[in-house]
């Protein structure tokens, strides 16, 4: 079951020569789930080789421009490419009111039905049957949500050593048992799961900040994340004007990765002031080592846990 | 007086690996005048170096996504970076609501006043003290414009020996004859600016087609033209296709060139099927040699006529 992020835009508000606008693709199999569309994703896209007619949900964290510009385009080409597939788009109130804007005053051919649907609580926005997008709400100067991608948690591994032991034969009562279903036997015995399976495996936990002040609540939503994606704008230095436009610095979203005891924290919407992201790096390893900041186009792998 | 195109996205309607959605700068001294504004121009600007706090003008040919969906961005990122000088914008009927739809629903916050004027009928579209912007209908499935900047004849040499040898003294004399009035001197002679000057300069002209089928009008318009970039989305053998959806092939486009007798011929608007453009290229110079294709990021200077 694979798992992979890909960074398609790393920068903030502003694209620089290496970094396109804000926009992170989930590659869960099959699946695309994106977080963002700054502008130019679809170009970048392109450039990853993602196919644009996969199973694929958006989610918007907030109507800044940077974040939300590149839907109309991407959604033009998939349709002139051929999509048949419904696009969801999940986002904050007013994304309705964009997306009609934009189909009533620029002229577009939709080959496949778009649904937008505008989050307006807390708690689970989107269910898969293997996994779930949460959203609470981060602090920044406009409401704007911060989403995790939460794996169920797999079964156990089943043994079936174990159940020939206990005289559970092969076939249904197999199937049984590894649905999390007990079972008796002809002769009255009962079997449980747990006799003959490994304990519930825990899913793997993405969680992405959007644009946000330190916030308590994006540490409950990344505890003991695999990856929290993390927006560090501006550097230690201008930590002020970080508060006072509603971001963080690479400090602050180290203290949150250590309170929320994640394995990976990866920096992103990087401000165009600085073409050697280096001095954001290292701010943020002095507090929390396993920091990482991507280019454009980089990807994550991250691995079923054992 | 400097002239120069610079080719900020080649694209048809998908963007590819190598070339950005349609949108095309000519730089005159100062000047910027746009034509046209897909996903990606603001990038794109950024790495051709132009600046953007220029007095500027952007035209739009028609309200496909592909052609107007980078001004959002693009005026987003002129904030962020402290534009202060107005951008005027004109385009077809539609391009208000467009763009107050997005200033409604985005979260905008504009340094500068965007002024935005639709174009409702043919001819001089916005004029400047040395040249005028044309506008023309084109040939396309939606209302389209194609678009000339035409430089105002530049005066002729004047000759101060000419003067000088007709006993018109230096001065406000030579001044009033530079600009074209006719004086009369102390003595009763009168004095025309043809005595002492050359024969007025032609300005230089460069056609924009936007999308178009072959069109008389964009003929009449490029008439002897330095340059016309004209729209070859599809290859002769697409023909038909071309026909149905309202483009051109190379050679329809060079059959516009040889008539309107322009210098250059430009291709753009490439359809992404086409990874090597030459094909297209061979196609047009069978009918009109001097055509080049230019890659994104191209410039062409266009030299004063002597």
């Amino acid at each position: 079951m694979s798992l992979r992020i890909v960074f398609l835009g790393t920068a903030a508000s502003v694209p620089t020569i290496d970094r396109s606008l804000p926009s992170i693709v989930v590659q869960r199999e099959g699946d695309i789930l994106m977080f963002d569309c700054g502008e130019g994703a679809q170009r970048q896209i392109i450039r990853a080789g993602i196919g644009l007619n996969r199973r694929m949900v958006v989610f918007i964290t907030h109507m800044h421009g940077d974040h939300v510009l590149g839907l109309p385009g991407m959604i033009q080409t998939m349709s002139l490419l051929g999509r048949d597939r419904p696009l969801q788009i999940y986002g904050p109130p007013g994304i309705k009111d964009f997306m009609e804007s934009i189909f009533r005053t620029v002229k577009f051919w939709l080959s496949f039905p778009v649904d937008v649907y505008e989050v307006s609580r807390e708690g689970v926005v989107y269910e898969d049957r293997d996994y779930e997008i949460y959203g609470v709400w981060a602090e920044h100067s406009i409401p704007s949500l911060a989403y995790a991608l939460a794996e169920k948690p797999r079964p156990g591994r089943f043994h079936p050593e174990k159940a020939t032991a206990l005289g559970v034969p092969k076939g249904p009562l197999w199937s049984a048992l590894q649905r999390g279903i007990e079972i008796t036997l002809p002769d009255g015995r009962v079997v449980r799961p747990s006799d003959v399976m490994d304990p519930p495996r825990p899913g793997r936990k993405i969680v992405y900040s959007g644009d946000t002040r330190p916030s308590e609540k994006i540490v409950e939503l990344a505890r003991n994340a695999d990856v929290l994606i993390h927006e560090a704008t501006l550097s230690d230095e201008l930590a002020e004007r970080a508060r006072e436009e509603g971001h963080s610095t690479p400090s602050e979203a180290a203290q949150i990765a250590l309170k929320a005891n994640v394995k990976l924290l990866v920096l992103t919407h990087i401000s165009a002031r600085y073409s050697d992201s280096r001095i954001l790096l290292e701010q943020a390893k002095k507090i929390f080592p396993n920091t990482h900041i991507p280019n454009d186009l980089e990807t994550i792998e991250i691995p079923l846990p054992k």
